[in-house]
């Protein structure tokens, strides 16, 4: 239709661009055409889940005008991140840490409550085989850095002590690193307890240090792209699990650490920040003779009481 | 603390569950940190995208109240989504296909114009490394299927046949399978060729049949839970590139296809359906003497005039 051989002034359409209230009734019929396809889903819950999903990756896409070069270029980081990940390196949580979702998933189904030890993001170096490591016994395994005593008491948010109960425990060495990033499969740096009678555990690790998310895979490209540093404050993870209570995924991060304020994955919480004590040689609380260096931290792990 | 010592009547909340517009409070403070953190990307741009990336991304788990275990299934499926992709597969594409990102994307970058033949899916079969067709030869290769003669012009949509100008075709075959889809790095059913002087191109292929999306990767599984059919209508895919135009990516489809309502990838347009007629022996356009069944389709295809 040529609009100026019948007549008509064209002001907000020429004959190669459909003008924008019809563009945007196009782009939200697909959408609610999309919508409706998962109506037939096998569950309530998958149809609501899928529901909001398509809404929001369509209103992104549509609010951003997202181009096919942009699609592409995204389709390819998420093929890489899929691709970098195996038994031992988990590229998807990486970028779930990163874009704030981990915590926000943790804060929404761990809600802050008083008397528990608050959450933070699981990370991506968790692994399911590590090896027990008894009262006192040494979960650095080889781990390089300033050997460091860790112990505390776990117990119910209601004050009881919990004895016999799961403690995971894992941390990067001195140069920052997981047991699985170095090749060759060593186990160093983690592992886990039973609390004994009065919920206590303990051991020797090695004290935390800041150090940079990996910087070989995609997460660290879309980083830099972000001007963002890649660096998290030094801690240490823990899992927690006993029956009749929520399972605690939390870390112990070291006060005074210059990334407290900036943590690539937005895990800080303050009630996590500990002291990290330093000392040279005396006696450690284990008995044992120290020579060097070295730190205690102790750090108790409130459980909230499941209701029902 | 406990407020029922205090003589604190609780209402709206208790010890256990801060209240709503706390909760509320926290997760957006979250986002906004997350969202704070692009402020220093590397263009302005970039820092669109991930901004509103965040926010829809966060919107999406805080309006579903996201669970761990629906966290932890999509970081799986998205890592298997990954692994299932090669040099031969991109489950990924297959993905925002099924989700109509990949048709909302053609939809906001190459609105319908009038004159110009319509985009739809690129889809995840398209290889880079395809051979060239002459004039009238065969781009089945092997491919089984009805014998089908593919002719059409080529031409901008101010009308000019566009001579010269390469024109990629590929399709699965009548057991509903693109060459890449079988062992052994086979090439069949796909090829391109250089327009003739009146813009026209021509080859044997053959008649395209409906077929499922691939059933054994993660995306047959979320069609699977949604209870939606894995089917797409019968077409032969087209990439079109001429300078000074923009880039077609379309579809022919198969008129009277019972698929054309409900493509399991919503790339279905009317201006892109034609008539694949059926004849049994006699000659073909090409001169040749047909034994048995054969078919025929004639496509222009139309290119829209890049601005500039």
């Amino acid at each position: 239709v040529n609009y100026r051989e019948q007549g008509v002034t064209v002001t907000q359409t020429t004959p190669h661009q459909p003008d924008a209230a019809e563009q945007q009734a196009r782009e939200q019929a697909l959408t609610d055409e999309v919508v409706a396809s998962f109506a037939t889903s096998t569950s309530d819950r998958y149809r609501e889940l899928m529901t909001s999903l398509v809404r929001h990756l369509h209103g992104f896409a549509r609010d951003v005008r997202l181009t096919h070069a942009e699609w592409e270029s995204a389709i390819d980081f998420l093929t890489r991140t899929g691709q970098k990940c195996d038994e031992r390196r988990q590229e998807f949580i990486l970028l779930s840490d990163v874009l704030g979702l981990s915590m926000l998933t943790v804060g929404i189904n761990a809600p802050a409550s008083e008397g528990a030890t608050e959450s933070t993001v699981f990370g991506p170096f968790f692994v399911d085989d590590a090896p027990e490591i008894p009262q006192g016994g040494d979960l650095a395994h080889g781990a390089k850095g300033t050997p460091c005593w860790v112990s505390g008491q776990v117990r119910s948010s209601d004050g009881t002590p919990l004895a016999g109960v799961r403690v995971d425990a894992w941390e990067a060495d001195e140069d920052g690193l997981y047991d699985t990033q170095y090749e060759g499969n060593r186990t160093a740096g983690r592992g886990w307890q039973t609390t004994g009678p009065r919920g206590e555990y303990r051991f020797w690790s090695v004290q935390p240090v800041h150090y940079p998310v990996p910087d070989d895979g995609p997460v660290s490209e879309m980083l830099a792209a972000a001007g963002r540093r890649p660096m998290r404050p030094a801690h240490l993870h823990f899992k927690v699990t006993a029956p009749g209570h929520r399972t605690l995924i939390t870390h112990v991060f070291v006060a005074g650490d210059e990334y407290l304020d900036r943590d690539a994955v937005f895990g800080v919480k303050q009630s996590l920040i500990a002291e990290f004590t330093e000392h040279t040689g005396g006696t450690a609380p284990d008995g044992t003779t120290r020579d060097g260096r070295w730190a205690q931290v102790e750090f108790d792990l409130v459980l909230q009481i499941l209701k029902g």
